[in-house]
């Protein structure tokens, strides 16, 4: 099989860094153009990321010498990843899409328009079928692919085999998110430093809609959202990596504890796909009283796991557990390829 | 107004210092015993605190010479603070309260027999009438009154107005609590650095069961509880003092957003009481979309206050808000001197 | 006593907005006037600050309706404080000292000119004698007076009753900063968290030079520097408020432990003054082995002394011990209002 | 190559799952005993661990059924790595060696004695002959190999090829150390949350004396110490792993930057050898201006090297940097591997 080549939009910002250390030696996957904005332009990879380099190891040796490029069309590859920021994503992937790219974003701008697919591969692999949609209705020749929020990945990932097991009613979370979700410099040290910020611009929003649409079901080229309520209150943490999500759930049918486990542990949807990127166990159920924690936990599955812990049962709705995730592995940069994986194997690249 | 004399129980452990710092110049109360574990009986308190004090303020020049005595009745005093650890503060109150003594607690042992009466005096000052059934039933002498749970304080603060003008159904609450929550040494940095710990033992117990005490009505020589549940999840981050919880709450009637923080920034029943450490205003409501916060917050109304933000609807439940407060000042040293402020106000001291 | 008329040039920010705090109720300093950068001009100060006045109490009533202005002559005022950023403070400071004000900067910028006295008022009150010289050198009707940098403040303070008891040869410091230094938003979550920086630019240079201006003699006209040397190891830690160092020094004279905790503790240079900020004991001798710590100390004396413990024998040079202070107290704002109350009672204002 | 037998004392703290997982699959060590203090005697190391394992990964499998046995000889195995408390690590490891046990520690007790060596191996490989002196003088079949304190080995990394290159008179260290250096539970979140404490227990004493004897040169059964003298502060910052030094140097020869980074770079001397768990690089030189940090850096080459930044002279002594090094690898239980690997490698297992 020959390696497709990508390019990543965004590559100076903490996704982008991401997204550049995990595509080295990538077994589908040529990372050959990376783009940013225009004052790195011309500049390479190394030298632009000297003093912005955020990870324990070195700058692949692969990327050092690549040279940004602008985030527009012209760039020698088939697939790009986006890790641009919002407030420029939404026109530059369409240009992209227009282009004839395949464009697996992590930007929030066109996650909940109707012909987009909205993917977690655990979860929804079949909304990759919107894809036709939408190189049908926008007349493009490539077309755009997100990845959820970062919240909404691990929350969706809880909720998937319980929804398919008992049905969900009701969904009450509060999260106590990474500062690393706002990206770098993201959070000043004196908001964060022995403090909780209880709010995050827009978080609750996207918490509150984009598992509906995730956990919808696709019919022809619409989805039909879930039809259940969320009510999501977020907060910020002093923690580097890893969102935990404390949440309570009314199922649509009787459930008992073990049901429940067994349900989250046998959950593997991907099993025997080959995806490179896919965790052995997309869920993994701790039992310790104290688990799972983000210095202890985020990293399960090389970052790509929701780790679940605390199921029990809850006065007001059903059960209750907490679910901790990676917020810029599996949360965001892993997340996107994982979802390139996808489209390869199903044949849309 | 002659002065009463009290000692404090657990002098050296953390809510301990707490109550001699509050309690240094209080109009009403001459500290003039203090009482701590057999190691330290004998030395002064100076000598004992040398290399264990918490605060930026020096030993108050009052407390430094006072001789750490056992704790057993036999001190020079009508009342004693408790802040020993639940592992020995059971007996050793009783001992206290049947040789004559009143004893206001933060310990956990007894706030929910029903004959202690477990007071926030802006909640339910009445319930102080159960000393009287509680010395008959006891033969006691003396009484046991008891302070909640710091996280319980908060939250029943937060819920009584609302309660008393609309009713409650539900209350889902999930916590994020200061690691001076679990005293001193308490949490170990490894565990709270760049952490969460989605678990505190018996702490969801407490937070489940006490305001549902506190906000019963009392009839005679007991207490009906207040009929609503309470769903409770609870985590230690990283922060130094302040707990925050987020809750949702189903009310019984119909409100709307101002008739709810009408009623919470006009509560305020002990006013024109003349308690000494009372606060001027016991809710503060805040309407900046990021507040409060443990840093900037925990100390409003030195302590003593709770703070509301980010009220809004629910799409699950009916309400939405953050409340945070200060765990070792209004959650444990400020809230046994309220209550005892109280008892002397009605008569009890 | 008429009070004088102040203003604070960029109120909004860190060290502007602890002005503005410790401005109120003032005894001899009545602050009418803030500006700041363009895009605020014309708010209130309520209004701007709405979202980052970063204090626990409130903004102070009397400053919430204050307009913000330009920074530019024009003002209603007779002296300024000037919390501007480096980067614009240079012209603009000089602007106002043209235009007749008096200018008590806590910029870098003119402060290692020879006619800018740059003024510890326990260290070198002598040195506002350069006023004269400034005034006639730049045919000004107003003039700059700077106040060194925090870490600086601190050190010198510890240096100067050494200096004058037994003369210096060496200091050695490596200091461990707090992350307020750097300002609002300053310094990135990611960047503190779990970390220590080795590197804080400039830092190095200014506490290598400064010390030794504030330390020279004042020679008519000019400053004679003191003749010793500095070598400074900077570095950030995960701290909020407060800046540890740990020095060593090589003395001139022969010195015993004893003999420099008192020359330490007897340093009282302003006592009998009356100055309103100045702290009753501007150097605090911690003898318990662990003290001085920044959570415990850095607000001794309102902030606005320095702490010093574990003074020892050093191996190398000749003693050692650490320095804490407050670095936006007496490290930035606290010390330009006490340099102005030094200014008025010695009749610069 | 047959493998041999190890144990380890003290498997349950810190160091001692370190060990555990830096022991998994090591080519030529085979851990087949475990032991702690009497309360865990008789259980699994499963079992033991349960809610005390303190690393991201999982219990080594091979380690899962191990039973924990008395810390005392009978252990089936030729080699035991002690992670003892210092409290009780002296007699013990004494009874070992005597029982004829080669024992590599981690615990200060012995370090300093005249026939036990104190090694690194990439320092003084060579001070393992005291073996033959400490056998003949204590009538053991056994032996004692201690590895230094965990500031000491990264200082003393540093040092090595500079004193080799240049010779050393005089070193200034500031230390900021790791929690995670104090064992578990070790220090309070309430003292390192927000601050940093300017002193740990014992700490100078070791990076005063240690490096001397490291450094010094072996002369028959004896080591004659290097003659130099170390002025040590050792403060305790908020940081999971990973101890910084700022260090200042006064060299015996004239040297230049280039120089010295050259020995640095160049330092090798277990190249060849195939020591298991030696680095590559056992000193890394970092260029950019704010490296190396504990939470980027603390992890390179596996946490086995040391990393040294910004070097530059210093205008009191000659030249100035930073070393950081990972204190519970490199530092403790990763040394004291690489020791036994060292011993093993020449014989004297």
């Amino acid at each position: 099989m020959k390696k497709i080549k990508v390019g990543v939009l965004g590559a100076t910002g903490l996704v982008g860094q991401m997204l550049v250390r995990l595509l080295e030696n990538h077994p589908w996957f040529d990372l050959s153009e990376i783009a940013a904005s225009e004052r790195s332009v011309g500049k390479t990879y190394l030298e632009t990321m000297k003093n912005r380099w955020s990870a324990s190891e070195s700058i692949p040796v692969y990327a050092k010498d690549l040279k940004l490029k602008e985030c527009s069309p012209g760039l020698d590859c088939d697939l790009v990843f986006s890790a641009l920021d919002s407030g420029v994503a939404g026109p530059i992937e369409e240009e992209f899409a227009k282009a004839g790219y395949a464009v697996s974003s992590n930007a929030r701008n066109h996650r909940m328009e109707p012909d987009v697919p909205l993917i977690i591969p655990e979860v929804n692999a079949d909304h990759a079928a919107l894809i036709n949609a939408q190189k049908k209705n926008r007349a493009w020749d490539g077309f755009i692919v997100a990845n959820p929020n970062c919240s909404t990945i691990h929350l969706s990932l809880a909720l998937k085999p319980l929804y398919d097991s008992f049905g969900i009613e009701k969904v009450m979370v509060t999260t106590m998110q990474a500062v690393s979700g706002a990206g770098y410099p993201g959070v000043p040290s004196l908001d964060s430093l022995d403090n909780v910020i209880p709010f995050i611009s827009g978080e609750e929003e996207k918490l509150e809609s984009e598992p509906l649409k995730i956990l919808g079901s696709i019919n022809g080229s619409s989805v039909a959202n879930a039809v259940f309520s969320i009510s999501a209150q977020c907060n910020r943490v002093s923690v580097r990596h890893g969102h935990m999500e404390s949440v309570s759930i009314k199922l649509g049918r009787k459930a008992e504890t073990e049901g429940i486990i067994e349900s989250l542990e046998s959950f593997n949807p991907l099993e025997g796909m080959g995806l490179p990127s896919a965790p052995r166990h997309p869920i993994i159920v701790r039992r310790e009283e104290s688990r799972p924690q983000p210095s202890l936990d985020a990293n399960a599955e090389k970052g790509m796991a929701s780790i679940i812990g605390r199921i029990r049962r809850c006065s007001i709705l059903d059960y209750r557990f907490v679910v901790l995730g990676h917020n810029i592995i599996r949360g965001a940069a892993g997340g996107t390829i994982l979802n390139a994986e996808l489209l390869r194997a199903k044949g849309y690249l």
